[in-house]
């Protein structure tokens, strides 16, 4: 067997569906050629094999490289100067009445030059890299202007090429109604299904198509539009679901058979049952339920007796999830909606990749996939979801090139 | 005036006691000589000065290194695999069953050469270092043998020379009875007051002294005998006061003029007045209250009502709170103790400063002080408490010493 690479001396939390937890081979070997995983099991198995090079990690172990699967990573501005209003005494009404809130965002985003908008993304990239993070969702949704929106998922194409990360972009034209459409909503929907997402579209820019479905945001019936037409460019689907109060957005997501429902913190058990039924993944993200101080968790329980596959995502935006760090993403999973840390790991790999569509491709290591792995200090895989901050990556592979 | 470094172009929140917010000085100058900062304020006024170098800083804010006022740095073993026991259902007794909680790491501290626990610690500290701390506090405490407590702080005092930070050593001999002695629990105590703390002493060791008051661990009267010795030795005193339950920790800090009563989520507002009365600094440990899924917060109305001055540390231990990033432990502090991300970072500088004895010597950029510095890649203070996991420093200074 001819190889580019040859990883020995390692541990392999392979995620892979299996008995043993984790998916874990002790002491394994993964042989990595033309970018792609061609063997991996125990090293005591491992086949003879000519590799150009021979990594040995040391005890170190490999897992599945992260996938954060729901991002707005892409945007202009922070929103500190907000977050310290608040904690200044500020409501949620004195900071809409200045200007801030989402169109704060979409205000530095339209002023923003694409150039600007990489950079600023690029750092905060770095910090999802630096937690072992090879696959990034991004989405728009700071633009909400044809030009706006474009120029984000431009950016975000532009991080996949140049940012050392694997990128999936997606549609979130329905974010909110921006400022200038505030008196009549309905051409905004109108614009923003039947212009903007088309003209994306055409331009190659669009991975999958999602929307705020909330009562402060988007009705099922609005949603339900933009999704008659993201299926019929055949496009994938996604929605933020039923976050701050039980809107039917579960069920509305497994009735088009989107991909993920995401934060569902108040989905019902009708709500669970069709996203099983379906297969939509609950993608949870404990950073906003953390810095929104929310008190009702997603229904952990209700999922797992429904077999609902879960996945867990950093939600990094300026307004509610300044989280730029996978592995806290994991910690607050844990501690927040006591999911164990297998549970919160395969969140970050197998099922992330299900909620972006790429089950075949990544999300696991085994014979076949892309050779996107992590190599980690650590003595054992709860590790990455035990410590906050603690710096434990080594190594990322993308398509089996090392960085 | 001869300087051995200028630093222009840059910002800095002096975090200096002031009407302006953060002490801050737009375009400032600071000159630094023979480790101490000399001059500092707005570059119009900066005198003439020959500087061996000069850096430029393109704009970034310059704030106090930051102070980790309470951690448990050093410990053997991690209590990853108890976290995820207790996520897959294990009730707290099966874990002490099992030879889990705090006995699991006294054993492994035991068991540690001291290269060990040194290497381990080191680890960590990379995690603090990369958040801009420079000075770190650091206990005993998972010894309870004089070996094994020596031990611990001979580390600690390594770190302060090898690491790259100052370091505060504080003897926390009180911090649970070993399991050795479960029988004579009062011997441990003698052993503990009497041969380890001045064994410890005696080494020059010790910096401070400390204790875990609760009903679970050390009644007052317990702590009072080891006070009582601790100050006859000289040694300035801090206690973990009042976590879990009431139980008059923060009168009894206040009456023994501590530096500090830490945690503090159950005082009483009796308490609150006998530390203002006294200055004992609030320590706040927002990681500890964040994993073990605390409900009650430390009344910080009434802290500010009394005056009584805030700091905030990360309590890295390893089992309620592996925490390894003091931008994370503000962020915590802000979102689940509604401090400003003013108060947050002045409890990092200033008045953790204060918490351990130092508040002549750091924690504010004054001139006459130590030059322990750092500088952010950040638009305003608040993005440090803003942020989880974002890395955002550029660069430290110890003495005037840039790594
Ligand atoms: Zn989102
Ligand atoms: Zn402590």
């Amino acid at each position: 067997m001819k190889a580019d690479c040859l990883l020995i001396d390692c541990h392999a939390a392979t995620m892979a569906e299996s008995d043993v937890p984790y998916g874990a081979i002790k002491d394994a070997a993964v042989v990595i050629a033309d970018g792609r995983i061609t063997w991996i099991g125990p090293r005591a198995d491992l086949p003879p094999v000519q590799a150009e090079t021979i990594e040995r990690l040391d005890g170190r172990w490999l897992t599945p490289g992260l996938i954060d699967c729901h991002t707005h990573l892409v945007f202009g501005g922070d929103r500190s100067g907000e977050f310290e209003q608040r904690l200044g005494g500020a409501t949620y009404e004195d900071i809409a009445r200045a200007g801030g809130g989402i169109v704060a965002s979409v205000q530095a985003t339209r002023a923003a030059s694409e150039e600007d908008l990489f950079l600023s993304a690029r750092v905060r990239l770095e910090g999802l890299k630096a937690t072992g993070v090879t696959t990034v969702e991004i989405k728009s949704g700071y633009g909400l202007d044809r030009e706006s929106e474009l120029k984000m998922l431009r950016v975000a194409k532009r991080i996949g090429r140049e940012g050392g990360v694997r990128v999936c972009t997606t549609y979130l034209g329905l974010h909110a109604v921006p400022p200038e459409y505030r008196s009549d909503r309905s051409a905004y929907i109108d614009k923003a299904i039947n212009d903007m997402l088309p003209a994306a579209h055409a331009e190659g820019l669009v991975d999958a198509v999602d929307a705020y479905c909330e009562p402060i945001a988007f009705s099922r019936e609005e949603v339900s539009r933009l999704f008659d037409r993201a299926q019929a460019l055949g496009l994938p689907l996604k929605l933020h679901a039923d976050q701050l109060s039980d809107g039917g957005g579960a069920e509305l997501a497994a009735r088009y058979r989107a991909l993920s429902a995401d934060h569902i913190e108040y989905v019902t058990g009708a709500g669970v049952a069709a996203m099983a039924k379906a297969g939509v993944v609950a993608v949870l993200l404990p950073g906003a339920f953390f810095m929104l101080r929310e008190t009702q968790a997603p229904p952990v329980d209700l999922l797992r007796a429904h077999g609902v596959r879960i996945a867990v995502a950093t939600d990094c935006n300026p307004g509610t999830s300044p989280v730029v760090s996978m592995t806290d993403a994991l910690n607050l999973a844990c501690v927040q909606f006591r999911l164990t840390p297998e549970e919160a790991l395969a969140g970050a790999t197998r099922e992330a990749a299900r909620a972006l569509g790429l089950q075949d491709q990544a999300g696991v290591l085994q014979a076949g996939r892309a050779a996107d792995l992590a190599a980690w200090d650590i003595s054992r895989p709860a590790e990455l979801a035990y410590w906050l901050g603690k710096p434990m990556l080594h190594a990322r592979w993308i398509s089996g090139i090392r960085s």
